[in-house]
């Protein structure tokens, strides 16, 4: 059983610096902010501290959104994360910030970091597709267009929610029991489940019919964020011949708060997985394009005893397709994309029993699961982190039970 | 052959008034308009005309997007559009508007209406999901949920397009022959095609976890437009197993200029076909709910002689789910509803061979197709019409060719 990830200092130390959507009591409109340890620095009113940087115009530190700073050159953002970084090495304190600007995270709210015009979710995890396959037909096969480019769905913007706000158990039709051989019935999901993913967050926008290797896409990433794609199963598995999954994705989709820079991300650069089919020009890499960022996701039961926490283990670094990759197969067809899309993985899972990304994965035919699907008030709570210093922090949500229609 | 829909000034008489976005050299800053007969009448200086009508400040004319006026209760919009239709009614010359208020329609271009945040597309026609069917597998069968509930699937918003703007021949992976069996190569479609569609615009917005039955689902319908989902049906074809199509929906998706409003349409009510399958109560409505629209395609090649121009018709009522139950299916998931979000039908098509709303269903297996998929340079013109003055006008967009990966 590998160790669980460490604190939360320990994710926001000097070589992170995120950025994310912060507000509190002495500053309560939701402005930029970032995070070094315990701490949240507002950087709307740090004039001083930020002067000089090519291409920053303070202002755009001051909106609700992160989308304005996010859509400057990848440059810029360097720019401002080594000013802090340089700022704090010196005053680890954080002394010599203007009064107010600095607050400790207890006192804080989080937002949502970007708006979002168009959320795409793709598979990149060949354990994931694996294991979903056996769990749901017996074989364990890939989708045909698997190996040959990541292939995705697109999700809903609206259903967006930031890491602590509830999700409530959807209400939805779908088959009592084995599918296309039972009856259809409306009423409360009964198969709820969680997927743990990491989604790129865009930055600097692409043109509509503008194309994009994916050598070059991550010019176009602003960051990373933790992303659970909360998953109505039973809803999922009714609806999705042959459209692709709908209203079983849509209850909520809930985001980690700090988007984590590919600065920060860079000394923790390793292998993809070894490709078993030759990959086409516009999706090639260096080969050491993956990150190795630890993620795990605990399951908390509201009565928590340690016996009934669920826990699970994986590793972005094991996906087949890396998210440059996903970012330059969505551009291919002429979409362009827009500051503040994500871009996210689907289910991030590994080779072993206590690596699978979802509970769907454990359900596999004539097995036994180590647990059933989501209880009311259970949450569900993702982390990621590569080494000292650099983390997601937690992406958090509970599950809320169903109302009934007329509620 | 049924006759060609009547002139644009027969769609757009006395008992339309619908709303669109507007500019010209007079009026450089798109703004609200609406469209009288061959006059586009821009709405942002009418006060004089507009006073007193309950919720409408008349700052929401003004922008460049319908969303402000769109949010505002329905009864809003009707106040609006009585109050237009009296003022012409006594004056159709238009004399008694103020200067530089209207302008004829060919000095005048059209923006998207609305903003769009979320994009859904559905399957409602029987005809087309069996034909569908026919063409892919040489089986004439229907989606497992089809007769439950419009099953659909996110699109693209960020390619969504005005009518008029050309759409490019897009690059993706396809296989060369047939499915599973083929070499994948990456390349330009040759697939091409268009797909005959309504789709409903969003106004007052729905609450996250807000329900909505199909019964009052019109409340939240600020218009309808006509829109052509076009689809590289090789690109789509290879990547839609088992999430759902992506990049070969992605290319465009052009709309109509002008949004009719549900008061327009009101008087072209009618019944849907027979439900062959209990209808859930959330899904329930009057049974007089369709819409009587009669929707046509032409195909039109850059050298127009009559010969090659292809024509096929065909009508909003053959649907089997209505767009007022495709907008409840779509909330009862708990997502809600923003405005301007565009839920779409899916291609229109009918009963007979000259009433297929996209190439694909003509491409049976073992018949001959009367013509192949788009070639560039075509122009897919959709038209739709519900009786004198009421119509849509034309949704129109020409294909280019394909581009290098390079260029």
């Amino acid at each position: 059983m590998a160790p669980p990830l460490p604190g939360y200092s320990s994710h926001f130390g000097l070589d992170n610096i995120p950025f994310g959507i912060a507000s509190s009591d002495l500053h309560p409109a939701p402005v930029c902010a970032t995070r070094f340890k315990d701490s949240v620095i507002f950087l709307d009113k740090l004039d001083n501290f930020l002067e000089g940087i090519q291409d920053l115009r303070q202002d755009v530190l001051a909106y609700s959104m992160l989308n304005a700073f996010a859509a400057l050159p990848n440059a810029t953002h360097r720019a401002v994360r080594e000013r802090l970084q340089s700022v704090i090495r010196e005053d680890e304190e954080l002394q010599s910030l203007p009064t107010g600007t600095v607050e400790p995270i207890g006192a804080v709210t989080m937002h949502l970091p970007v708006g979002t015009g168009d959320f795409t979710d793709m598979s990149c995890s060949t354990h994931h597709a694996q294991n979903a396959s056996e769990a749901m037909t017996g074989k364990r096969s890939l989708p045909p267009a698997f190996l040959h480019m990541p292939i995705g769905y697109a999700g809903r913007c609206s259903s967006l929610d930031i890491s602590g706000t509830p999700v409530e158990r959807p209400l939805g039709q779908y088959w009592t029991g084995k599918p296309g051989e039972s009856d259809v019935v409306f009423g409360p999901c009964k198969k709820m489940d969680y997927e743990l993913e990491l989604a790129a967050v865009i930055g600097k926008p692409l043109q509509r019919k503008q194309r994009l290797l994916a050598s070059q896409a991550e010019e176009h990433i602003f960051g990373y964020v933790l992303l659970n794609d909360w998953s109505a199963r039973d809803i999922q598995g009714f609806e999705m011949i042959p459209l692709g999954p709908l209203n079983g994705k849509n209850a909520g989709t809930t985001l980690s708060p700090w988007v984590v820079t590919t600065d920060a991300l860079n000394a923790y650069r390793t292998a993809s997985p070894p490709r078993t089919q030759k990959v086409m020009p516009y999706l090639a890499d260096s080969g050491n394009a993956a990150l190795d960022i630890k993620l795990e996701v605990r399951v908390s039961s509201p009565n928590t005893t340690t016996e009934r926490e669920f826990t699970c283990h994986s590793n972005s670094s094991w996906m087949y397709w890396t998210l440059a990759q996903c970012v330059a197969h969505q551009a291919i067809g002429g979409c362009g994309l827009r500051t503040g899309d994500l871009i996210a993985t689907g289910t991030v899972s590994g080779a072993e029993s206590n690596e699978h990304g979802c509970l769907m994965e454990y359900m596999k035919q004539g097995k036994q699961p180590p647990r059933g699907y989501l209880e009311d008030g259970e949450t569900v709570i993702l982390s990621g982190y590569c080494g000292e210093g650099v983390g997601f922090g937690e992406c958090v949500a509970t599950l809320t039970p169903a109302r009934d229609l007329e509620s």
